[in-house]
C-alpha cells in the first residue's frame, strides 16, 4: 500500500526499554506502537476517547492483530506510525498501520487491527458509536471506506 | 483446531503489570506469552537455543505475527499457552499458538508466528538449522508437518 | 541481610522480552519481579488479594521503591525473588526483596517497597487491613516485625 | 527540591499499555520514564550516547534506583520528566528526577538513579568519560555539582 493512502501518522522514538538482546525492538512492542498511534489518530479526528467511554459506557475490544516485520527497528530510531481506517462493519472497525523511518520511505513494518465496539457492562457488541464514525469521516475524508 | 493437535503447553500466571485499565491483559503481551512459550517449547524439544545461537551465529527473525483475541484474560489467571509447529519452509518456520484457561477447555486466544532463520552477521536467510529441525521432529513426532 | 532471614521466595525465569541491548534484564523489570513475588507471597500467606480488594474496597498504593542492582541478570536465567515483611506502620507496610540465582548464593539485586493501605473510593490511607496483618503473622512467624 | 533547580525536562504522554487495573501508571514504568528522560537529557547536552558507546566501549551500569510515588499518574496524561545531575564520583553519576503534570506545579513523583561507568568488555568500573563530564557541565552550567 502506498503511504499516500494514509492521512495520519504519529512520530515516536524507540526507547531503550523496548529493544532486546539483538538490539532491535522486541516484536510485542509493535502492537504498543500501533495502540499509541491509534490513540493519537482518534485525538486528531476530534474524538474524545476517554470522555466518550465515560459518557456512553462503550469501548473497544481488540479481536485481531497482525504485524508484518520487514526491517529491524533500532534503539533511538525515530519512526512514523501511519494509521488509517480500512473497513467499517456494523459493530467493528479495521485499521491498517505502517511504520516508516521518520522522513524516509523505508517501510519497516505493517499491520492490521480489528476492534469490536462493545458495551462495557454487558461485554456485548454494539453498533459502532455514531460520534466515532463521525470523527473517522472527518479525518479520512474521501478515503473513508465505501467513499463519500 | 482441536487442542489434541498440540503436544506442548507452557503454563503461566498473569502478572498485575500485564493488565490494563479494563482489568484484562493488554493486547501486546499476548505476543510475549507466545515468545515465552516458544522458548520453553524449544527447551522441551532438547534444543539449546542460547548455545546454538552462540555456536552457529544463526538466530530467528520474526517476520509475521497474528493474534486472535477471543475472551478476556484476567489478572492472576493461570493460562496454558499451547505451541505447535505448523509449517516448515526452506528458511522459515510457522508456529501456531492457543491460550486456554488452565485445566479448562476455554479457548482464550489463538495465533500464529512466522520466523525466518538468519545469519546474525549478514542478516541473510539461511536454511532452517538441522539441529532445530531434528528437535522439532523429536517433540512433534507424527504431527511433524508433512508427516514421517 | 542474610537470606536466612527470609521465609519465602518465588522462582521465575527471565523472558527474552525483559532483556535489553546489553543482554541483561532492563532495570525497570526488577520492580515487576518484586511485584510478582509479592503477589505470590500474599497467596502463600493465605491472603486472598483479589477477593479482599473486592470485599473491603481497600487496596495498596506503592509510595516508594528502591532497587540495588548488584550483578547482571541474564536471558533465560532462573532466579529466586525472596520477600519479607520488614516494618509495619499504622497504615503502611515495608517489604524487603532479594534476587538470587536459583539454587545459588549469588545476590543479584536487593530492594525495598513501601505500600500504604488506602480506601479505593476516597484514596485516603486506612489502617492496615486486619486480614492482611493476620496473613503476614502467619507467614513470617517469629520474624514478624516487633516479634511475637 | 524546587523545580527551579532543574534545567531540563522531557515531556511524554502516558500510554494505555502503561496503566494497570487501578487505571494508573504501573510502578515499574516510572523507571522507564526516567530512562527515556535521561536519554533525552544526554542528547540535549550534546552527548552522542550511541556513538560514544561504540567509540569507547564504555557504557553505564545502573547500580541503584529510587522512586517516590506521590500522586497517581493517569492514562493519556501529559507529564514532564525533569532530570538533573546531583553528584559526580570518580566512576559514578547520581541523577535526580521529578515528574510533574505538564504545565503545572503538581509533583507526581520523584526519584534518583546511580550509574557506574564501566568498560563493556571487562565489566570493570572506569573513570567517568571526559566527553560525558564535558556535556554535563554544558547542560548544568552553574548547577554542575561542586559548582563552577
Amino acid at each position: 500500500m502506498a503511504r499516500g493512502e494514509f492521512t495520519f501518522f504519529h512520530r515516536l522514538r524507540v526507547r531503550y526499554a523496548e529493544v532486546d538482546a539483538q538490539g532491535v525492538v522486541f516484536n510485542a512492542h509493535y502492537l504498543t506502537y500501533f495502540d499509541v498511534a491509534h490513540t493519537e489518530y482518534m485525538r486528531a479526528a476530534g474524538y474524545d476517547y476517554t470522555g466518550e467511554v465515560a459518557r456512553t459506557g462503550q469501548d473497544f475490544h481488540l479481536v485481531k492483530s497482525v504485524v508484518e516485520y520487514r526491517q529491524p527497528i533500532l534503539f533511538d530510531q525515530l519512526v512514523d506510525v501511519w494509521v488509517r481506517l480500512a473497513r467499517v462493519g456494523r459493530t467493528s472497525l479495521t485499521n491498517l498501520f505502517e511504520i516508516h523511518a521518520a522522513d524516509a520511505d523505508d517501510l519497516l513494518a505493517s499491520g492490521e487491527t480489528v476492534m469490536v465496539c462493545a458495551d462495557m457492562a454487558t461485554h456485548r457488541p454494539v453498533p459502532v458509536m455514531p460520534a466515532l464514525l463521525e470523527a473517522m469521516r472527518r479525518i479520512e475524508g474521501s478515503r473513508f471506506p465505501g467513499g463519500d
